[in-house]
């Protein structure tokens, strides 16, 4: 761990510029005074997992949503918040970077000054083992001066990417107490807010007076649920990355020799690569949902691919760009199996040497099948999350190696006639993370920064700071929170070491929803992106003129606005209730009986715990 | 081959705002009526070489440079070109594509029709495989719409990068005479524009009427010399690979556990990686020309990065940014040794799996010592300018596994204390060639295309299109043309199969001048950037506000202006002849004869063949 955090760094002129823009608030945030406005009490969105949730979460679980709203909202139940003591809190960075980090903690510095100018801002530095070390960097104007706006996790740093064993959450715990935090605020993504809910809850049950929050922010974009539309940094890392895919498709285009795979960052989800491939419109794309779905083996990839070069080199077309999710690899069976048994094995201590040498026998062939910088991948130790160090694993090497020895086969047989296959690979992920976060990730962070302030405000605790109706602009934005409990589902099966996480309730990490409406865009054009080469050059993110103010297609088609749904039930239910008065006549309450009867029938099926083990979230 | 060239793409917002930049003209290309002004016979840079060049182009050597002025100007010499008969032109991309190689065509057909709305501009579709076969494509307004200010070569594309066989020479000839071209413009990068010029010679020697123009088009930058200051896409891919490198840089700075190799096309010569350390700040870059200049071997360069990354870990620093050229492999005296004895068996025969049996014996050792990825990319068939499949070598890699390598024996040792050295190797390259060009590549491109049209409409032939002043803005930049064999040297030494070249003239590659001022800032900032993480993220590339018209520091420091000197030094000339009319004094005469006889002197020494045999240009 360096000295260097919060140094004041030299900065280009666009950054610079950058540092000088001031996102906006939403209205409802806007003033010094907010209204929280309590919801009903919240449950699990798979039934089936609720009681466990609630069993292990005694304290936190069930917990009202709530909704920040302008003093002057005219809402007869919300509460104003007048006392803005001076308080104390934390904040740390947990998990792999994400652009647009810094607003996070600038917003929640301006929020809680704006309240309280005696408010101090504790910043922990090198992560979570910061926290535990209680070593801290007090938030200043100055400190933040040149981070405003600004990519990378430099100013606070990250190491360790989990708060877990029962030494680090007392760690945690010891530290809060010890710097007399009000509250704890924690920016990471699905794996981090699962630790910010177990801190909650344990802070609940010790009776430490410090009140945890979560922010959502990864790169993945797999933090999604009812109450979490899109993800701090996933609208930078589509838009970078997307800038290189294009470059790459024109280059491909322009030279026509080459076959380009690329594997993109993104964990286990396949988001960053589905909204990649819809902007920039490369020839294919291997979600690995659709791989898990429809079981498809590496071989079975392979001649997918194998064929599309071949449909394409009947139309003269020798180039192509395929985009690989980096997850991939844990959705193709028979190497997702391999990799549970050498985890196995490692977890019972054998080293990585002789690792090889004690699998069962399917595994060893398709072990011995795997070329040499494979097998050296696959045998790195797996992450605190369980998964396979996916970084490392350079599956688009492996499929360009199989796809070229089919076609030179192919050409052999004489089935195929085009010209010889080149394959060039890459991996997308580090160059596009320490980016200078797009405009709406500088939005979208500074003011979760603030609803963080609000939630502290409320004295609320396990919550994860929520805005929603994101597509909209700023102005339209609603904020609130949501228990982090209720995003939470428990893994039911595991093979392998995995199995020891099961019963254990997580937050749901979102996979590409197949039935969703960005994968029907995708699957609507699937044949035309393959074939006609209509790649579409997204450009470098730019910060004025058009494109600046877009977001991602994947926000704008799922239109998901759950939070808005809600209360338009509400207003449903309201109406019927101010219609059917006592009263009103025997026609009317008899139509009313029996229509609600029928609802509540169908909605009590929907809702058991036996109708569907792993909902739509 | 396919059938899309010149179709209308499908372009995202920004891409169609790009296409209604319209760049600006400087004043001596502006109205339809421009002035020639012939300069002095034109000599090459190196004496030894001038007689060579002259032998081998006979109709070609010693024409004069040409200066474009405004209708206006008031040159006494000067000659309006007053006729603009209809023309016939084609154009041809040759080699790699470069961001920005569209807008020479555009700004051709805008000027060859501002002169004539009857001349004609074909495109050859396919690269010089489409010249030699006659495959044209007539640019109009509708074609040129989607592809104004866009990168790539996919209006027309290109395949085979040379036109130097007797084969192809008279198949170019062929073509040009069946098609009636009066003139055929090439462009290009060093051996593209050497083609030209033997194009021009053999055009001339034949009385074929077509006059061959070359344009300086490459994102290496090493079509450097007298006249030409930088090349068109240099500008852009610089720009691109900086946001990425200060990417990797602030990820390595957030996460403080990476050491992060990057290679960076740009073939032989370390333009690109120069100019990019200067505007990033990476932590080191290792200079192919410092490599050779020094005949450091492949461990002293191991040695020298262990030692670094020693010296930072004593400062508890555990992460870092290494750049390293794709042509560094050529400059490490024992690999490019080991390559050209490779490249000799390839040229007698020796098919790629019998090469490592028949090696000397040092030479077989060094191979056998190298990685067998490496292995199986040195063997890689050289490409047509006789050098190895750069691109394609991980020089990157072979790197990080000797540093890794040796940070563990020291570990081991004792003599290392910090933590396990970890390193992950990037490529960018193709990443950064589709990109949209920079607002500075659409300037020069364009304006080199208007160029084009005045050497053509001046009837020269074997000129190379150039712009001088750059780095100041374009009302103040001046245009040209000079001969291609005045920028030419001819190789005296060399082994193994490239011996072949021996003899030839041919388009100086400029490397990095240690002496120059770009590698002075350099030196002068090394150990900071090595010591104090003062990355700079020059973010992404932009079209409007702070950094859109930031040009490369390399230009900026360069401040060659050789054009600009050459006027100096005949207005110099002009002054002693007017204060030396016939009628001055003795004394005035005796001190202008005395000083001008120490002047020729001194400069007839250093003109000699024997001062310097390897000048600087």
């Amino acid at each position: 761990m360096d000295s260097d955090y919060g140094v004041p760094r030299e900065l280009s002129d666009l950054q610079k510029q950058r540092t000088l823009y001031q996102p906006e608030l939403p209205p409802c945030l806007q003033g010094t005074t907010v209204r929280v406005e309590f919801g009903d009490a919240t449950t699990a969105a798979d039934p089936a997992s609720a009681h466990v949730i609630g069993q292990n979460f005694p304290h936190t679980y069930g917990q009202p949503l709530a909704h920040f709203l302008r003093a002057t909202a005219k809402v007869p139940d919300a509460q104003i918040i007048t006392e803005h003591p001076a308080i104390r809190v934390g904040v740390v960075f947990s998990g792999r970077q994400s652009p647009g980090g810094h607003n996070v903690i600038w917003g929640l510095y301006d929020a809680i000054k704006a309240h309280n100018r005696n408010s101090t801002l504790l910043g922990f530095v090198g992560g979570t083992e910061g926290l535990f070390a209680q070593k801290t960097l007090e938030i200043t104007d100055d400190i933040l001066s040149t981070y405003k706006n600004q990519g990378g996790y430099d100013l606070l740093g990250r190491t360790k990417d989990q708060i877990r064993t029962t030494e680090q959450v007392n760690a945690a715990m010891t530290a809060c107490q010890a710097l007399k935090l009000d509250g704890l605020v924690i920016i990471g993504g699905v794996t981090s807010n699962t630790d910010a809910a177990q801190l909650a809850e344990t802070f609940a049950e010790s009776q430490c007076s410090t009140k945890v929050v979560g922010v959502p922010v990864t790169l993945n974009g797999d933090l999604k649920n009812q109450f979490v539309e899109t993800n701090v940094g996933f609208d930078t890392i589509c838009k970078v990355n997307s800038q290189l895919i294009s470059n790459v498709c024109t280059d491909a285009l322009s030279a026509e020799k080459y076959y380009y795979f690329i594997r993109l960052m993104g964990r286990k989800a396949s988001h960053v690569a589905l909204e990649c491939t819809l902007q920039s419109h490369p020839n294919m794309v291997i979600l690995g949902e659709e791989v898990a779905a429809s079981k498809l083996t590496i071989f079975d990839i392979t001649k997918q691919i194998c064929d599309a070069v071949q449909a394409r080199a009947e139309k003269d077309k020798h180039h192509g760009v395929i985009l690989i999710p980096e997850g991939l690899v844990e959705s193709i069976p028979e190497l997702y199996a391999l990799l549970q048994e050498i985890h196995g094995l490692h977890l019972q201590g054998v080293s990585a040497e002789n690792i090889s040498s004690q699998l069962s026998p399917w595994a060893s062939a398709l072990f011995e099948f795997l070329p040499p910088f494979l097998r050296r991948q696959l045998l790195l130790h797996p992450e605190s999350d369980d998964s396979a160090q996916l970084s490392q694993i350079e599956t688009e090497k492996l499929l360009a190696q199989l796809v070229d020895k089919e076609m030179n086969k192919r050409l052999k047989e004489g089935t195929y006639k085009g010209k010889k296959f080149n394959a060039i690979c890459h991996f997308f992920g580090y160059q596009a993370r320490g980016s200078l976060p797009s405009k709406f990730d500088c939005d979208y962070a500074y003011v979760l920064g603030h609803v963080c302030y609000h939630i502290l405000a409320a004295r609320l605790n396990g919550y994860m700071a929520t805005i929603t109706n994101l597509k909209n602009p700023v102005n339209k934005w609603r904020c609130g929170a949501a228990p982090i409990t209720a995003m939470m589902t428990v893994k039911r099966w595991s093979r392998g070491p995995a199995a020891s996480l099961i019963g254990k309730p997580a937050v749901h990490p979102a996979t590409v929803e197949l039935k969703g409406k960005a994968f029907e865009l995708l699957r609507h054009n699937a044949s035309s992106f393959l074939m006609d080469d209509i790649y579409r050059n997204l450009g470098p993110l730019q910060f004025d003129g058009p494109g600046a103010d877009a977001k991602t297609i994947t926000l704008c088609v799922e239109d998901q606005d759950y939070m808005g749904r809600i209360k338009l039930l509400q207003e449903y239910l309201e109406k019927v209730k101010s219609i059917v008065k006592p009263g009103c006549s025997q026609d009317v309450l008899k139509a009313a009986l029996s229509a609600m009867a029928s609802v509540t029938d169908v909605l009590s099926v929907m809702a058991s715990p036996t109708f569907s083990s792993q909902p739509r979230l």
